[in-house]
């Protein structure tokens, strides 16, 4: 991931090597959504971006690495924090913002074929990781702050708190197979921060 | 399903059909377990089980077919809830053994599997659903009998209360890619029952 292609394409921002990249990201993400991590060949990928076969596999080497590189995108454009002035306004934008992209049609479905090909690929299991676990750092601040400003117990763990309030609407998505709604993800925060103000998430 | 065939091996328990059909949901395993969803096929799970090929097809028609009936073996096996007289040890349970299920590796491999092959096939899909919401609906009566005991709100909507025990370790497990350990398992219980007790889980 870090030939000097890459970093040329970084260094020219709408450069060659910057619309190759997004021509190649948009056709990966197309295959996840239309036939899932399976179906995903890098022939197909290049094809379709109309970039040379060989660049593509040059520069992401399998489909777990497009995975990869799409899923870094997916981070950078996503949504950051807010902070509102109250923790639960704070979680309730996370939450809405989870929810929205779940029921998504082009963004739940790109998530769903990467979680389902985490399961059996080691680094698409990685970029998933990285991609999680960086949202949760970040939101985990606005749980920081309002520890801080005194409305939530001292020592409560930030990260689990994010946690809890996304779990459910995955385990929606992903397990039990039901639709997630706004209500869905309202009634995730009041439980979350319920459970937060008791006390349940101080760190033992 | 419901072919005559099947019907006899319910009749005469331990008999060829019942024989078949284990031989059959253990091979469908195996093959989950090492290849996932994708690498099943039809004929090496009729081979591996020692049974024609013709049977397999005929009986279970797909490889979903055969994933929807190992399900509902697992269904059927799955420990059913417990009634310890107090809902804190009763939802401790379920969140065991959740977690067992979960870090086992065998149970796990074939549960992540059978969710990978949910978000692109609709009869995997349609038998995890099923599989999920009759373990919620099962483990739901610990919580109306504590709310019949006073122990929380009335009004509590007891499969909210089991989806949260659950969520967040499925949440580990599928999205961040984490460990599910016993004390993951202890502190969703903890937390869910926290928000219960704050009325977080009355219906509205």
């Amino acid at each position: 991931m870090d030939q000097p292609s890459r970093s040329a394409g970084t260094v020219r921002p709408g450069g060659r090597t910057a619309r190759v990249r997004a021509a190649v990201l948009e056709a990966t993400q197309n295959g996840l959504v239309e036939h899932g991590f399976h179906g995903l060949t890098m022939d197909q990928v290049a094809a379709r971006a109309g970039v040379g076969k060989t660049t593509v596999y040059r520069r992401w080497g399998s489909p777990a690495g497009l995975v990869a590189d799409l899923m870094t995108e997916l981070a950078n454009q996503s949504s950051s924090h807010t902070d509102m002035g109250t923790v639960e306004e704070d979680l309730r934008a996370n939450a809405l913002s989870v929810q929205r992209a779940l029921a998504d049609e082009r963004l739940g479905s790109t998530l769903q074929a990467v979680i389902a090909a985490a399961t059996c690929d080691e680094q698409a299991a990685q970029a998933l990781r990285s991609f999680y676990l960086r949202r949760i750092e970040e939101w985990a601040h606005v749980v920081d702050l309002a520890v801080k400003r005194g409305e939530l117990p001292e020592g409560t763990d930030g990260r689990e708190v994010v946690r809890a309030v996304s779990a459910p609407l995955y385990y929606r998505l992903m397990v039990t197979r039901e639709p997630v709604t706004r209500e869905d993800a309202e009634a995730s925060v009041s439980r979350a921060l319920a459970a937060a103000r008791a006390g349940a998430f101080v760190r033992p």
